[in-house]
């Protein structure tokens, strides 16, 4: 592994879940076996890690490689071309771990008539690093995230309903990572109702939240509940109309949406690039059933709950996902399992 | 961690599972510094480790120290105690990593009154090497493994009971593991109708393979099941008497029976020191019910059922065992967890 390339995937990663929609990147500009620059992309919009880190060299880039995780972009966004910026500066050669897959980016053809070189290094992390982005790229909906806290014997809630204390503290913690990482947080109605969740990242006073993103279905929203004291106005679909009168406090999409249609709208119109669902029973199923989904992360608590509907899928499956197991992390005495889908994976 | 009584536990591990009823011991002499005999307890009836010791000594042991994993035995049981033998090879100091919780032994006196120091060493093994010991010690039963394969959503089989790659390759090698390191093995009518398995260790030609028990309630047994080519003849316990015609392929027990009189039976009439319940679904829930198990094994496969009544347990749970999370393994996709239920672990 080259160690350039190692330190550009660490910055790339540092701004992992707070680009969207563009990819987190890093780069590393190197002259004389010194690294002179370094540089990461911390939000759309903002510089590329090209430039921020031809912007943090200490000297002269003229003549100097540098280390980059992704393609130089080549075209006009909310930014210039990286490509003219390398260009400008003298770059020499340019080594990069993986290819754009947008098509509007043409970088290296651009940088090597130029007479730059152009070199192509693996890294093991490029696959996880730009799988949400190509996921999203390809199929114009968010990167998709379940998750659920589960017992051993594979329930959500105690028959009764009562979900409290599932996982351990370590386990509730995690999660909050989860939701600092992602752009938004969906659950259904039920959820809504029963737990009267708030939705945010609780890591520090200092949070990056998620936007709620409700499956109400026909249920009734309440002036008390939660979700309206957000950060984020809730996104919220359902057929009742009653619920227009909350039309203030939330966006609200009134109607039967397929949850490809609300993916899609998520992605286009509030520029959600990686969702996190929260479940309970009936949205996973759904996810499951329409195999609409690309990680799915597990937490299994040391508990035994015996006979509940409350499960992670509460009906017949027609077709099995095929689940490759990515991660193990034990928490204590909590399980953090995180599954990928394969068919999600595949890059053409 | 002393290194003598490491080697000392790693000799006691070869023979973990195979010395029913006698606990698992390994011993160390060392003199002016260097190994000059090891050895290992390998089954009941024959040498015990400190015998087995001082028989492969490369030279006298007079003046020697000894490092085993057990106080020594000072009674006569079927050999002759080990105290005997460590005086007469004029051992000077017995160092040893666990008191043994048999009433019987006072090895540790019996020493010290012949002017043999006796030092005790921890070692962080210990505990789970004869946690087994001292269960079967202490509630005369077996040592109980509840071993499940689940989906991800807690099932055994689908809703048509069909169970059959549930769990992967590995996973399936890993439960021949467990097999031989067990004394009996426990099954279901429900089980042995669906699956009729032969409920043998399948890992080489040269296998020991546990004794199989059958729970077998009202069903009727067919001639033609695979379990009466098993090593040993198969212990039923039923309730219907059309089964005594089979009494020469099997021992059978007609009437009901507790669990708990099952697992004394197992103990005290075949020397059944340690038994893998293998469910199905009805036996793990009277196990889970009564909170008559040791360990709980899940191997965990990344596949989802959806509804089927197939479940670890299929009831309500009334009492929720204080399970802890001792080993995680991953097994390509699968994941191997091992729980240790705590109240079986306290030792008085």
């Amino acid at each position: 592994m080259n160690r350039y390339m190692d330190m550009a995937v660490n910055l790339a990663k540092m701004s992992a879940g707070q680009t969207s929609v563009n990819p987190p990147v890093g780069a590393v500009i190197v002259k004389n076996g010194r690294v002179i620059g370094y540089g990461a992309h911390l939000k759309s919009g903002e510089l590329h890690a090209e430039r921020a880190a031809l912007n943090h060299c200490t000297e002269s880039a003229e003549g100097a490689e540098i280390y980059v995780t992704l393609e130089p972009c080549s075209h006009h966004g909310k930014t210039p071309p990286c490509t003219d910026a390398l260009i400008e500066a003298g770059i020499k050669r340019v080594y990069y771990a993986s290819r754009d897959q947008n098509s509007k980016v043409d970088g290296l053809n651009v940088l090597k008539d130029r007479g730059i070189d152009t070199v192509h290094l693996e890294h093991p992390d490029i696959d996880a690093l730009y799988r949400p982005f190509y996921t999203t790229m390809k199929d114009k909906r968010p990167f998709i995230t379940l998750k659920s806290a589960l017992t051993l014997d594979g329930k959500m809630a105690r028959e009764n309903g009562d979900s409290h204390w599932v996982s351990n503290e370590l386990s509730r913690q995690d999660v909050h990572q989860l939701r600092q990482q992602h752009d938004g947080i969906l659950i259904g109605g039920h959820t809504l109702r029963n737990d009267n969740p708030s939705l945010t990242t609780r890591l520090s006073d200092n949070d990056k939240h998620p936007v709620p993103v409700i499956l109400l279905g026909s249920q009734k929203l309440k002036r008390d509940m939660n979700i309206f004291n957000h950060p984020h106005r809730p996104l919220i679909f359902t057929n009742n109309k009653e619920n227009m009168q909350f039309k203030d406090a939330a966006e609200i999409y009134l109607g039967h949406y397929e949850i490809n249609e609300i993916m899609q709208i998520l992605y286009e119109k509030y520029e959600i690039a990686s969702i996190l669902v929260e479940g309970g029973s009936s949205v996973h199923t759904q996810f499951l059933n329409d195999n609409l989904f690309d990680d799915l992360i597990i937490y299994i608590a040391p508990k035994i709950f015996g006979y509940s509907e409350y499960q992670l899928h509460n009906g017949d499956l027609h077709s099995q996902p095929d689940l490759i197991l990515d991660h193990v992390e034990k928490l204590e005495s909590d399980i953090k399992l995180t599954y990928r889908r394969t068919p999600a994976c595949s890059q053409d």
